[in-house]
């Protein structure tokens, strides 16, 4: 018996198609009921096997379902939610999916009036691409799932959604938004700044009329890979988690000034013990893919 | 008719092991003899067909040779060079493999007197692996050197030298050691400072007693696999081209401070404009791999 008789997506892309597709892989709901504004990406989801139908009418796609997942833009999270709510079953259960989780918690919890449930979830699985036709069936396999309940959060619907994200191969951790968009900040927000700054200052550089960007190895991809991501996701997440990303800029900019002035001292001894702590500490990352 | 008849290599770590492995696997040369400090190293290197014999006397490594290729770090280029000159053929073409090349210039280029010839060169291909056990038969293919010769360059080592290279599958171009250098710092020098930097400025947070690092996915692991790098090959890189280095850190420190500057203030649409324009630089990356 599937978890949810019918979930809406509202946004089929990269996430919200992932997910459509994983779900119904697994049985896990009923039917997938995609929204979205575009219709030649909803006609991809749907050709794809995301989704069972869809609407671009946020209240027809809304009808009935008992779970409603929301995957649209950070800003439009509130206006989409409000129209879909009232279309929904009275008891459904809502989540979101996005990478801030403070703010929009405190934005959508009090739309969601008992004996409906809001769960803020943060899928921690992803890739530089975008849109339905970069869903994965596996995306979400073996990867983190981030769960910010609140001291409201109904523990049925807060279990129901567990099982969900559990049934897709995903390990399940509950912390506050807050912890959330601290540890966040550190572990991707800040990267991506980094990635940025770091395409940003060489390519306007040329050196003797040649592109330094055309005589980039291996390092240089790897280190700015996520740069390629969407421009206005980034912004939408460095702007929602703003104080946590300038609090993790101005920490990594110390980091930066120290080896600075190691190599500007020409600081030999202390120099190499740094970059060897350095590169032990990264030892200790998660040997998981994902976002 | 092999290239050179016999080509010592002092440094048997992962590109005078890869050069080894590559020139012996296409008869590029007649014979290879490593020499090393480690007898372990080079006994892994002799097992795994980098080498067909070894020394741990540079003199007695040197005898003969036609070839000699400088593969150790930069400190010990000098007093190898020395110690090996007079043992090889005095019309012996010598090149060194460094990620640096106007310091070493400078320093070697004296030392190698007609009909001996000296010449810079920097195959751009790495791993953030090292030693011979880690050597690739395939690491060059494809790949880019820099070669940087100088006035006094002789025309004929210049393209024997070349032939080696491009007889390895690599694609070579010519540019002074100024310009090497310049560029280096853009493309490799600057991204492993900012990635040692990143891990640094994260390793040091807990979030509710959380370790940030092992919540880390694959933008984060990706921005960072090159400060998995050796400390002390890098530390030698950043202090042997100083200035370029730290000239980069300053623009890319203006970059990092552009974007700060437009999440604190908010500035959403020259945000996304920026990390859009940003975006489809990236685009400009070369497609091959390497160091």
């Amino acid at each position: 018996m599937p978890l949810f008789e019918r979930m809406v997506v509202a946004g089929v892309g990269l996430i919200g198609g992932s997910l459509g597709l994983a779900a119904r892989g697994r049985s896990l709901v009923g039917e997938v009921v995609g929204y979205g504004r575009g219709e030649a990406n909803l006609k991809v989801a749907l050709e794809r096997g995301a989704i069972d139908r869809y609407s671009r009418s946020p209240e027809e796609a809304a009808e009935g379902a008992d779970l409603v997942v929301l995957a649209v833009p950070v800003r439009s999270l509130r206006p989409v939610a409000e129209r879909m709510l009232p279309h929904a079953r009275q008891d459904a259960v809502v989540i979101d999916v996005g990478s801030v989780k403070g703010k929009v918690v405190e934005s959508l919890s009090p739309l969601v009036r008992p004996p409906a449930a809001f769960v803020g979830c943060h899928p921690v699985a992803g890739t530089e691409h975008s849109g339905a036709a970069n869903a994965l069936q596996d995306l979400f396999d073996g990867q983190l799932c981030i769960v910010t309940p609140t001291a409201s959060t109904a523990p049925q619907a807060l279990a129901r959604v567990r099982a969900l994200w559990e049934g897709l191969g995903m390990r399940v951790e509950s912390m506050s938004p807050a912890e959330h968009d601290r540890l966040l900040a550190l572990v991707s927000h800040l990267p991506h700044v980094v990635a940025y700054a770091l395409v940003a200052a060489i390519e306007r550089e040329s050196v003797a009329d040649r592109d330094p960007l055309s005589y980039s190895g291996g390092g240089l991809r790897d280190t700015t890979r996520i740069a390629s991501s969407q421009a206005e996701m980034w912004r939408d997440i460095f702007l929602d988690n703003r104080a946590e990303v300038l609090r993790t800029i101005d920490q990594f900019n110390a980091a930066v000034a120290r080896l600075r002035e190691m190599i500007d001292r020409e600081e030999a001894a202390p120099l190499e013990a740094e970059l060897d702590r350095v590169r032990r500490a990264r030892g200790r990352l998660s040997k998981e893919r994902g976002g």
